[in-house]
């Protein structure tokens, strides 16, 4: 049998625990909702408990988060506006209760990392992995590593242009009204238009609306970082037909001028669907624990 | 006597050559326009020629360029509007006629790793060095080491929000309209007041919107890259109280939305100006050259 790693992810409404090596390698998965800190964190320090130990454990976790390995606030969710989770210190309670090392990332770090190792990233040299459901956010891998810089990528707070005349909704982030994220979330989309999306008829204008929207911030992404591949998840983007129109505004807004097949005729592959669908979170914790194996120094004993 | 290191900045309007180590070690240094391509490249050939070999030479052009080293395209400007330079093999004449190693990047690229070594961005982990002269244009430093990703950083095409209202001018970037680089530019504030930028009083209200409009794309960068400091040159950016003005911006944007003193208490130095002025371009083409040393395997003659 593989050397056992953990997994979690601690999403905004579920939070997913796996034990395993990689796809097809879990030997055990559970997914509960998220409630309050002390609850969930209870859970998830049940799960591993009752099972065989892991070598390592990765967390990903919604954001904002500190990531920062020498930061006194390491591991902690910091200013979300979940109730309750402000400054919760999940990286280290769950380290201290299980005795393993933990690295942690957020979630969309995580599944960047996981699409990287094992779905629709594999073998280039970076990747976006952006995420537009309830939030929108991102991960970066740079050269085959989790990037995070001063804090992390924070994509969905960016701003795009707001054309009122043809979308006079304000914007649904509680903080900045429309940015990124309050103008192209599933939030954002429910509050506009007064149902969920899913509930939304494929020939709705909100869908172009939400490909405007979509491709302004992934062109953002592109003219700062120049990835080699963004991958498009998030349960938004499932609606069929959405990730084609966001590759023809992203080449319109491009206009050639960069001059790369990539935003051209090899759109298709430049612009893609994740393909580790529902597990890619959890699985991507999987591989932030292996890779946090140079890190894995700190001598811990079991129990503590 | 330390070793010496050929550095070219082709610009847009000028091309400046030198020859040294770092900044206080410059040999020479020659300035000229920038004409035509073969006139141009044969000034910086001759400028070389005259004097002793460098171990090698790093250019930073105008862009937008190719700088993958495996591409057949690999050192040229690519889709410039600049009449004649397009497809312009820069970085392969120059190797060719001098039988010198050669590196290459954007001319924000070679500024953005000078500022790295000896300017304002010493001993950071991370940076974006943004210029807002003519064009708008950013380099990133990732880890120490420039960064490309698929094309390389091109930011002044990113979108912000445009308030016509506010602001009737169309933009004046030649493809987009009003991108980042069409509202923000030097340029931009030419077409849109009628003056060179340089002929505005501190007093105008031009200055405002300009800072608006820095704000709103350095919040991009700081949304997807989140670099460890953000270093803002170029002509435009030279205004006294400019900015204070974006920084006073950023702040207000980002709402205190992300955790960190750095755009709060902290923002003046997070936000800052570069260290090495004119110089930026050239001597960050002369550490591009000495950070190739690892690359120089392939074996030149002098002359060919």
């Amino acid at each position: 049998m593989p050397e056992l790693f953990g997994g979690v992810e601690t999403g905004g409404t579920w939070c997913v625990c796996a034990l395993g090596a990689g796809p097809g390698e879990l030997v055990d998965r559970e997914q509960f909702p998220t409630t309050s800190p002390a609850e969930t964190l209870e859970r998830i320090v049940e799960f591993f408990a009752e099972r065989p130990a892991p070598a390592a454990i990765g967390i990903g976790s919604f954001g904002p988060v500190d990531v920062a390995r020498d930061s006194p606030t390491w591991g902690q969710v910091t200013t979300t506006p979940k109730p309750g989770w402000q400054h919760t210190p999940v990286a280290s309670v769950i380290e201290h209760r299980l005795g393993v090392p933990v690295s942690f990332d957020t979630d969309v770090g995580a599944a960047a990392l996981g699409e990287h190792q094992w779905g629709a990233g594999r073998g280039v040299a970076s990747l976006c992995y952006l995420t537009i459901g309830t939030g929108v956010g991102a991960g970066l891998v740079l050269d085959g590593r989790p990037w995070h810089g001063l804090v992390h990528p924070e994509v969905g707070h960016l701003r795009i242009p707001h054309d009122r005349e043809r979308d006079p909704f304000a914007g649904s982030c509680p903080v900045h009204g429309d940015c990124w994220e309050g103008l192209a979330s599933g939030e954002a989309l429910a509050q506009r238009w007064g149902v969920a999306p899913e509930d939304l008829e494929d020939a709705h204008p909100a869908w172009p609306l939400e490909a405007e929207y979509a491709a302004l911030g992934i062109l953002s992404i592109v003219a700062v970082v120049s990835p080699h591949r963004v991958i498009v998840g998030g349960g938004v983007t499932e609606r069929p037909g959405l990730l084609e129109m966001i590759r023809d505004r992203l080449r319109v807004l491009d206009g050639g001028y960069l001059d790369t097949p990539m935003l051209g005729r090899e759109i298709d592959s430049y612009l893609v669907a994740p393909q580790l669908g529902d597990d890619a979170g959890v699985l991507g914790a999987i591989a932030l624990a292996q890779l946090a194996g140079p890190e894995r120094t700190v001598a811990l004993s079991r129990g503590a």
